[in-house]
């Protein structure tokens, strides 16, 4: 249950086999910092490169393939004072024929006040002269070595996680992750202070942080696409295009999910889930989409359905 | 202001240019009752055919071509004790291979307690035995008569409205529709007492309701999708596939909502959507799939944007 | 056997149950004229609306809905020495970032050299000063009414047919249609001179032309989507989005006409598609796109399989 | 200009930055062997893991990133007498209604008769008893190294190549690849005897093959997406999903080259494409689809366009 300062000085623009950069143990805790989504550090210097930069990987003692790794977000914060966002919506989230009126994008700055836990613009347009957000961190890409040996660029996700820029990744939650190589091997990186529904600009407020997580092994259990769990629910994640695929990919792991810690067989998950299912949309941004499939633990407590 | 009491003899099948059940003005109430999808009133006879049978139209004196028509949802209430849903979820909500083995969907009951407010399966599952949910009433297919002369049938939807089922078209809302025959033409049914996201199972807990709904006339306000208003939010409605441009519909039409009523230039709205914007998965089961785009007011206030 | 030399006076821009232009018998031919997509006729005097004006409907007598409505295009001629097109690629027809760098699209006259049977820019870029290409008539939207009583734009496709944009839809052909509504109603219009597959500029060459076609019924045949029939091939056509569905549409139809007319069970029908299927990209602009499932004659001839 | 003949012994499931099997030089010619898509060489042995083990990696001696490799299949046959497919359409080509339906998939083999030039099944259903098809053989997959370091799984596709299940990839064409590392690394594997559109059996005749090809480098030359030319036609492929997207890859990379090579701006190029493009759906059954965009040299020709 040791707790890990580390401070990383290589950055990776895939998941994939790479050398670890620590070894941890299940249980242990580690505290460490990430770049912004192009590479500048808390200090704004430039040390990593395009795209997505990620701190690790981290071995994980033990882990197997088919297990499942367990990373619980146990705090995050910005470690600068500023952040960036792209000026425009992204052309695949507007009518295509709207697209080609939009401005050119630009990318503009804005500030953190971690005190206050707000961000604002830097230059704000006269009509958000007054617009202050409170601060709402969340890890942009994270995951694990993909399966096959691949080494996957962190521009993109799939089953073993990676860019799915979900507001829900955040303090508080833990993550799980199928294992597809010899201890896990887990990346993180692109962070953001704030972000809506689909990281419609293309960003969120990039800036860089400091993360703790824990972690854990779930032995011989195996998963198939990335799932979450908070105080308030459970979810899983699928990431494919076009929005309809990922969606289907996130409901099919959250009907094994409540199967096999639910008892719950496929029509009386239908029922369940015909009547609680909230679907968030992560990102309609990135070369695969990411769709959360979420469930209220107060239906679950409803249905009489404890794990 | 007159309030009208109006019981339907007639259903439709589309939304199209009918022959008006009633002529009301602006500023009436009507309140009225709704069929279930399948046809059955609150006897449970069956008076009308699939799918999805409507009541209406109704004719707003003075609506022209071009114009907005807005109803607000007073109150809706579920007629009778039973409703029923389909009981497996729809292939297209899961990765295709698993579609292959989901069991055959059957027609389900539930019961309706209207003095508890709850809705419970008639003979749920084990799981499922103490499972009792709150009663959510919500309207599945509400519009107006198409462009072109068009009749489109009720199972989907498209700029005027139409089979939408999302559970944000409730008590307290103001939709606002664009008028593309003379009087609008507004229809509605497929009422549901409860229903999750995407309307996963093929179904809501499809039931007959009876509605109280009152009309205003935008004169010479154009809009392109439908609209909605609440007391937390403002939200649109884009109805294509797949997900993406139904996405893509919601957000240019929320685009120039902003642009219109809150003075928000493309680069703007574009900052104030990009931390702000939430998405809900309105339908993802019929031919047109449907997605709401949500700006919640607490966030508008914050940016100094009131309309 | 009648042959009826029938000239449009009144246009449609939906395809619905309106009143029948004229009644005729099965083997009967008509001869007939259409206007192009904008309502030009043969003498370039705009005589309908857009989108695409219908001639029709042609009630036929006997037709029953569960019939099968068959159409042979005997031939069919541009009436007039000029057709035009759009100038730019469809923004949904490339990457959407390209997109935004296309330049804004205009008409642009084409020059139909009737005798020669080619066809040329007007005003041709350098490139392309000696660029004549040979002429390639099709028919852009044809159709019968669609089912519960709908009246669907001509902008649009769907089981019924409509604006489905395929160049195999030409002389020698033989289409089936559904039959939803006693006579059928057939519709056509929207002609063109050429047109590559995609309808990717969004036109073909738009113009007017006579057509001259030979309707019968098949009785008690009930089909789900159009089908073809020429010298070389028999083909399906699928109408949605994306074109992953439409192709779904499509092949499921043809399914089942090999099922049914060359007795190929699932997976006889699979062995013979997997080797054999050709798929043509009809449209990917209109708001439902169209895609033919398509095999080749002499394959099921190699196959034994004779209808 | 050497030829050499190449014996794999070890095989790749990703495309990748692996070690170099052979060093060649531009000019130079290899003959070698594939396996199937499951490993089996022309023994039948099993000498390779799935999916898609690939033969190579062939380093190009000067390629360099920017640079294009170009690739000539200069003849291609199998190298055994069996091969075998799926024995249903993947639930992915038909309406999932119908995908429910179907019969569980088998694999069933076929009879490679190499000196009649043939295929058949070995034990076909009744119906097909006397089917024998032509030899049609194709590379299901080959490319090169990806961006970033990257090393993709076989069953899937990007820019960068993969498994592509193109019919058009075959003896006579010449392809073209963006070089991503230095030396490019070429891997090619998963041949078919024979496939239809869109390998919607979700295989081709798998089989093992002696190919033989012959590498060149455009230096300077930089490329976005994989090109071919055969005696007939250009074409480029695009891959993803859905196919909307795949289609506008290629679009996209077709604009590029027209521009490049044939003098074409945009308008230009629209008004050539727009009458004269087709489309081949290669496959509609991979994570990610491919499209081809393919130029009749008719057709170039007679816009007096010649690269």
């Amino acid at each position: 249950m040791a707790e890990h300062r580390f401070q990383p000085t290589r950055f990776h623009n895939t998941l994939g086999p790479h050398e670890p950069a620590l070894s941890i143990a299940p249980g242990d805790t580690v505290v460490t910092d990430t770049l912004d989504a192009w590479g500048a550090d808390a200090t704004g210097a430039i040390v990593g490169t395009r795209p997505n930069p990620m701190t690790g990987p981290f071995l994980v003692e033990g882990a197997e393939p088919g297990d499942t790794l367990r990373v619980t977000i146990e705090r995050m914060a910005p470690n600068r004072d500023r952040g960036w966002t792209f000026s425009v919506l992204a052309p695949n989230v507007v009518d295509p024929q709207r697209a080609a009126q939009m401005p050119e994008r630009e990318r503009v700055e804005w500030i953190i006040d971690r005190d206050a836990g707000t961000v604002r613009l830097e230059n704000p347009p006269t009509r958000l002269r007054d617009w202050v957000l409170p601060l709402a961190p969340m890890i942009g890409c994270c995951g694990v070595a993909p399966a096959l040996g691949q080494a996957i660029s962190t521009a993109t996700s799939g089953p073993h996680g990676g860019n799915m820029d979900y507001r829900g990744i955040t303090a508080g939650v833990t993550l799980s992750f199928p294992v597809f190589r010899p201890g896990a091997l887990f990346f993180l990186g692109d962070c953001h202070a704030c972000q809506g529904d689909g990281e419609i600009v293309g960003t969120g407020i990039e800036t860089s942080f400091e993360v703790a997580f824990t972690v854990e092994i779930d032995k011989g259990r195996t998963i198939g696409w990335p799932r979450g769990e908070n105080a308030e629910s459970i979810f899983t994640l699928g990431n494919a295009r076009p929005l309809d695929q990922a969606l289907q990919h996130a409901t099919t792991e959250m009907l094994d999910w409540l199967s096999r810690d639910y008892a719950m067989d496929a029509v009386t998950a239908s029922h369940f889930l015909g009547q609680t299912v909230r679907y968030d949309v992560a990102n309609v941004f990135n070369p695969a989409y990411s769709v959360a499939c979420r469930v209220a633990k107060e239906d679950l407590e409803r249905a009489g359905a404890t794990a």
